[in-house]
């Protein structure tokens, strides 16, 4: 899916002169070779990679090492090999070990384009959008500078947004934005009851999207990132615990504790749309516009509930 | 957002031969008027229900008993009206005693259509997918069968499936597939960081878009159903610390303890995404295809992940 998406947008904005594909199976070739999105496609990842100038290595964390450790022995000089990985500081410590230890003369800079789906294989390339996503890319002092301007001209010439963190800073960052969305998705989908599932509105299907994602990979990437991701985890744990004693106590409403707990749960949710607007939206026409009477209203000056 | 869409879907398939709009501000009374949606609009709630047949109520859960009270001693003999609040076993208890209490003759039977996004107002109204979407009615012992079986007919003339259950069954039900939901995009929203907000993909998003709703409404809703909701929250909360434990022992790759884990979250991920497959999706053609070879491979079978 990854490999297909971003030949299709080398193809259609230029980024590269000849696009070669290696695929995994030759289903995969024909479908490539056929759609016109590489001048060539092949099994062969050494014969693919031969006569590269950049290789954009799609393949999931498990397998990458091994990818890599085929690879980069095949490659001409000065090659430069970058990455989509959603992990980076394992990755990016062994690729670089790899290089230094069999004196390959390529370059080896991590990336990580933040687009994709759960969906797989070169059907789904299409669906992914690339453009104006964000890259994140990872040199370390050991990068060689060009390589690293080499990959990240070619990110921008995908139309994506680059950004620079260190391997553990992006692992930090994607802990909480990818990985835990993850997790929490199928923890969500995992807690319902057959009749809960068959009960649902639309809001409960796009909150578990991401539980239809392939599992080993995502036990993969959790297990590479398991120190950050699980810091994040726990976070969300114990915040739950907390909203779940302030939501039980909203039951004794008119009570000092109720009220008091209203408030809490009031500003954690005004709090969160509050991000949520500044982050992903324009406030729509109709929200500034007080077209029911409780719009404008906050706990304090709000009606008691009737109960 | 949810009147106009009852009063598009009514207009569109003929389930009402007249329908009179009420709102709360002159500028909805013309939009509605305008768009020929309604027959009729007006402020006076009181003067809009005095001749209806049936009459859905559409406000939010903090005004409804208001709304309840000031529009019942104004419908005629024989009026069914319903509602489409997001929690029932107050609503339905407290205007079931409303009813009784003031001698009114009409017949009340609660309705929720799951249907609706976190947007309000009229201008959202065509946003909404009603067609196809679920309606649970919560009749009681005290209900008006005919009546019951003419709220029914309606909303599924609308297009809607339409499901039978008793208010504290919905309460407990929607606590799961909806209403904890949106407090985790809450939830999950707050757990970031400025860093992680700038840098996220698209799922990040999609898991956030409930945190947009109005946090008056839904904290009026998480009051109302606060011992459903605040039992499904703690559930989330320990399965959260549970998981969390999990994921920091993978960090022990190889060992007995960190392979026993990798099975649980693996297993964990797995039944997440058999769960959502089952529910959401049929299977699309490329994972029938073994495109990849992690695909197949179980984690008993699958090679050590390098470190």
């Amino acid at each position: 899916m990854m490999g297909g998406a971003i030949a299709m947008a080398a193809r259609r904005t230029g980024a590269a002169a000849r696009i070669i594909g290696v695929a995994h199976n030759q289903n995969t070739v024909l479908q490539a070779k056929q759609s016109g999105v590489v001048d060539e496609a092949t099994l062969d990842l050494r014969a693919g990679v031969s006569d590269a100038d950049l290789v954009v290595l799609c393949v999931p964390v498990r397998t990458i090492l091994d990818a890599a450790a085929t690879l980069i022995p095949a490659c001409r000089e000065g090659t430069v090999v970058t990455d989509i990985s959603s992990t980076k500081t394992v990755i990016v410590r062994e690729i670089e070990a790899l290089i230094a230890r069999t004196k390959a003369k390529v370059f080896f800079v991590g990336s990580h384009p933040l687009a994709g789906s759960e969906r797989r294989g070169f059907d789904a390339a299409e669906s992914v959008r690339l453009d104006s996503a964000t890259c994140v890319l990872t040199p370390t002092p050991h990068s060689d500078n060009e390589a690293y301007h080499k990959v990240d001209e070619f990110w921008r010439t995908l139309g994506l947004k680059t950004v620079r963190l260190t391997p553990d800073e992006h692992d930090g960052v994607l802990a909480r934005s990818s990985h835990l969305p993850h997790l929490f998705a199928a923890a969500l989908m995992n807690l319902q009851t057959s009749r809960s599932l068959e009960i649902c509105g639309p809001g409960l299907r796009d909150m578990t999207r991401l539980a239809a994602s392939n599992p080993t990979m995502w036990t993969d990437i959790a297990e590479q990132n398991s120190v950050e991701l699980a810091k994040g985890i726990r976070e969300l744990g114990q915040e739950a615990l907390r909203l779940a004693e302030d939501v039980e106590l909203l039951a004794g409403h008119g009570a000092p504790q109720a009220e008091a707990a209203r408030e809490r749960v009031f500003r954690f949710l005004a709090d969160a749309k509050q991000r949520h607007e500044k982050r992903f939206e324009e406030p729509p026409e109709t929200e500034k516009v007080a077209d029911n009477p409780d719009q404008t209203t906050t706990p304090e000056e709000s009606p008691p509930l009737l109960r």
